[in-house]
């Protein structure tokens, strides 16, 4: 998949990936009453005008970028049905030839930890049967465990040529709190970033490995730290645009050869349609705004990579 | 909910978690079997025999525990129809009058730890509904992108008077590896135990916070220091039993008041009946081992909590 998803970057010229986080504030009045008149103001829904709302995005942005990245966070808490219309997207995202990058940040211990990387990147055991129970192509998780944590995912990942990002340092103002802590004589993002390497190094696709990590863009200059620490891991980049990172400063996320990061756009393309910019397009062709905001960030991330 | 827990601790005199990951090894061939005449070898099929093997362990101790735990990875590797069973669970523990503690493992920042806490322990507004997602009265939360994932939490657990577990220093082997560094002169561990004393000062109940912690059986040692930073916080204890930890090793982690701790065991009582010990149930009556586990267990802590 970290093959994958490197042809695409190359072939669409776009390390973008668009976050599929939609709340409920953020869908056009019409689709919340069409969706509300077929199954009430119920989690079901909810949950179809979520499902509506990310289909016309997709068919939207669908040629512009190699990936999208549900944050499951925001069908979790429409229940059964939100996680339903969680799973109907990735397929659909799937059968329009994305990759899908399961923003699910899991992470426990030995056979539980083995039983997310099932649910997310791989298939399970029913019977004679090999079912897959969500399938996304990557996922993102939380190393606050350890290496328990984090070798059922690899396991899972080499089995079935999938990828995962583990949190290292975050794009929010208290990822410090913990993050940031010296640890003989390096932050703990630092150590973090070496066992990703470390990790990673058994998991190798082409160029990059099958690990890689998470670190926000609001922090550009530890991102200069990690790459150098871990070359051959993709970097997943959030907190561009409405957390503030901005194109011109990415560049220290990405390697020579114009690769190793991947930005995600959550906000910033999913409602742009409310941003004064983009206001031309109105409500009702809130699609048409993300996708102008795709090409807008594209061409902003170019400074980034472009060498 | 955390007075609950302790209310319902002192009457049944067992600081007792039955936690409830069933993986289909331990679910007795007959219940398979009867779920996949009926749903084929499917999701659907597994998640049946899940439920069902779920309802009679939980009949067969409700009246001797206050608490269950769900480790929501084993109903996620069986995609939708396992977190169904996941809800079905949940619902039918509280017709039993038991306390439900979702083994989530959920952080992330923001709106998005919100939408978590939301659906885990809180309601969400649909048109002019207030709905509940999932509906646990607790649920454990990662700590390692610090206080902005933790503080949707603490809100919905103050709107709702639900309660968390914060991981601070986990069970397994490896946890050392990020926990024990050492951090301006204590280990990580103790500064993520100083911040969960200080997060729960502003959330407490009647004599406990409805801030909790999670820590290891396995670290006894660590668990007696911890006790000391967080007086006012639960501490859920896994690791007892199966991964090594026993009653006499437990009384650090309560206070004097024979309270402040619960103890998880999972595999231990729901594959009772594997066990030599048990043996004489067979597979038939795994319930009855069940009950029969928890009753010696109960013995076992006596040792731990009683002064």
């Amino acid at each position: 998949m970290i093959d994958q998803l490197t042809a695409q970057i190359r072939e669409k010229k776009a390390p973008i990936v668009v976050g599929l986080d939609p709340m409920l504030d953020y869908i056009p009045e019409q689709l919340l009453r069409d969706a509300f008149r077929e199954y009430g103001e119920t989690l079901e829904g909810a949950a179809e005008a979520v499902w509506q709302f990310n289909r016309a995005i997709v068919d939207a942005v669908c040629d512009l970028v190699p990936a999208v990245k549900p944050q499951i966070a925001m069908y979790e808490q429409f229940g059964l049905p939100g996680l339903n219309a969680f799973k109907k997207t990735l397929d659909y995202c799937h059968e329009k030839g994305l990759l899908v990058i399961g923003d699910v940040k899991r992470g426990d211990i030995g056979s539980t930890s083995a039983a997310y990387a099932t649910a997310h990147l791989g298939r399970i055991r029913v019977g004679n049967e090999l079912l897959t129970p969500f399938g996304e192509d990557f996922a993102t998780v939380n190393p606050y465990l350890g290496s328990d944590g984090i070798k059922p995912f690899l396991e899972v990942c080499a089995r079935e040529k999938k990828g995962i990002f583990i949190l290292v340092k975050t794009s929010n103002p208290s990822s410090g709190e913990f993050q940031d802590q010296q640890t003989g004589g390096r932050p703990l993002y630092e150590l973090v970033g070496e066992k990703v390497a470390e990790w990673g190094a058994d998991c190798m696709g082409e160029n990059y490995s099958r690990v890689g990590a998470v670190v926000g863009a609001t922090y550009p200059e530890m991102g200069k730290t990690l790459r150098r620490i871990m070359p051959k891991a993709y970097i997943l980049v959030p907190g561009y645009g409405a957390q503030g990172g901005r194109g011109k400063d990415l560049a220290p996320f990405f390697n020579e050869d114009g690769l190793g990061a991947i930005v995600n756009s959550s906000r910033g393309i999913i409602a742009a349609y409310r941003q004064s910019q983009y206001a031309q397009y109105g409500e009702a062709r809130f699609d048409l705004a993300a996708r102008a905001a795709v090409l807008d960030m594209k061409e902003d991330l170019r400074q980034a990579w472009e060498r």
